[in-house]
């Protein structure tokens, strides 16, 4: 399989992690995906419509979009723990942690492309603030909801993990461990896995 | 349950089809879900931190975000034609017309905001004609899917449909119709089943 990549993005290390976790880093090959919502891609465009990485190549040629569809993809690809819960109220938790973390990221991700792609004069800082807003509420929710975090190593923990590191990688200013102590706590020991060691972002 | 509802909103129209094909559209009790991405409804952000609808309230209290989560857990709880394939390359064809119809809304959407909500003299145009390139491709990308797309009603087809839908309602005037004439007659004949029928978005 062939997995168009970009170091930066927090959506390509959840693939990256699950792919690590299941030990199925070898199977994928990965290609430059480099792309902007203004100058698209056109080779990941043609498996990809919508022009947004990761996307993954099948053995048959096909694409196959998005994250969450990528990472369900490649679990059920191994006999190792699963990643995705089958059903019941484990499988709700994870898919609701990769939910609200995923929107964690596309609101950081949107927030950049205001603040660093946008030419100045045409930023809005009330679309900044809303979009801030979406994180500080899902760094608070996550706060709350660690004891149901624990130790357990499944999409949810995996999605939250790469948005924390997300924020620490492009928002190192907002320091956001003083004020939610048990998130930090539970981050410094995750972060210390090794399919999350494998992935960093690239230092800046 | 509980659903964070909007009657303009694509992806929550996906979650009311499925709930209509599946038999269940009276096991959801519609609560308001009005929401911007400059000012969030508090109700909502309670249950979905992100601050997007859908959301589902569990009926032991819990929240369930985002709209393929939700349209997953409702497809579990009937014992009907299942709507999200459980395996095989079926699975994976109807979850990736579901992601690129998702990104096609997703950038519809985001464009109504540049051009809707933001200011007049913060438009950037570049980012409007990116959104829509997106737009565009998915359509593209959809003509030449046409006899995947066949007769089936999966998660799938249903995404395509409440993408169409969607470009009909907001953006008439880029008829898309003229050069795609086989995605054309299938969304025809689609648009059709009473479950799209009865969650058509309101009259603007």
């Amino acid at each position: 399989m062939k997995l168009f990549h970009g170091g930066s993005s927090p959506f390509v290390r959840k693939v990256m992690v699950v792919a690590h976790e299941t030990g199925q880093i070898d199977k994928l090959e990965l290609l430059d995906g480099g792309t902007t919502p203004i100058e698209t891609n056109p080779e990941l465009a043609k498996f990809n419509p919508v022009g947004k990485i990761p996307a993954l190549i099948l053995a048959d040629g096909t694409g196959l979009a998005n994250s969450p569809v990528i990472c369900d993809y490649l679990d059920s690809l191994h006999r190792s723990a699963k990643m995705i819960p089958a059903s019941g109220s484990s499988r709700w938790e994870a898919l609701h942690f990769q939910a609200i973390s995923d929107g964690l990221m596309d609101a950081a991700v949107n927030n950049r492309y205001e603040t660093m792609v946008r030419p100045e004069t045409l930023r809005w800082d009330a679309w900044s603030a809303g979009q801030m807003g979406k994180v500080d509420r899902v760094v608070d929710a996550l706060e709350d909801s660690v004891d149901i975090l624990g130790d357990r190593v499944h999409i949810g923990t995996i999605s939250v993990g790469c948005a924390l590191g997300y924020l620490d990688f492009r928002y190192g200013d907002r320091k956001w461990r003083g004020s939610h102590p048990k998130l930090a706590a539970w981050f410094a020991k995750f972060e210390q896995r090794p399919s999350m060691q494998a992935t960093m972002p690239p230092k800046t």
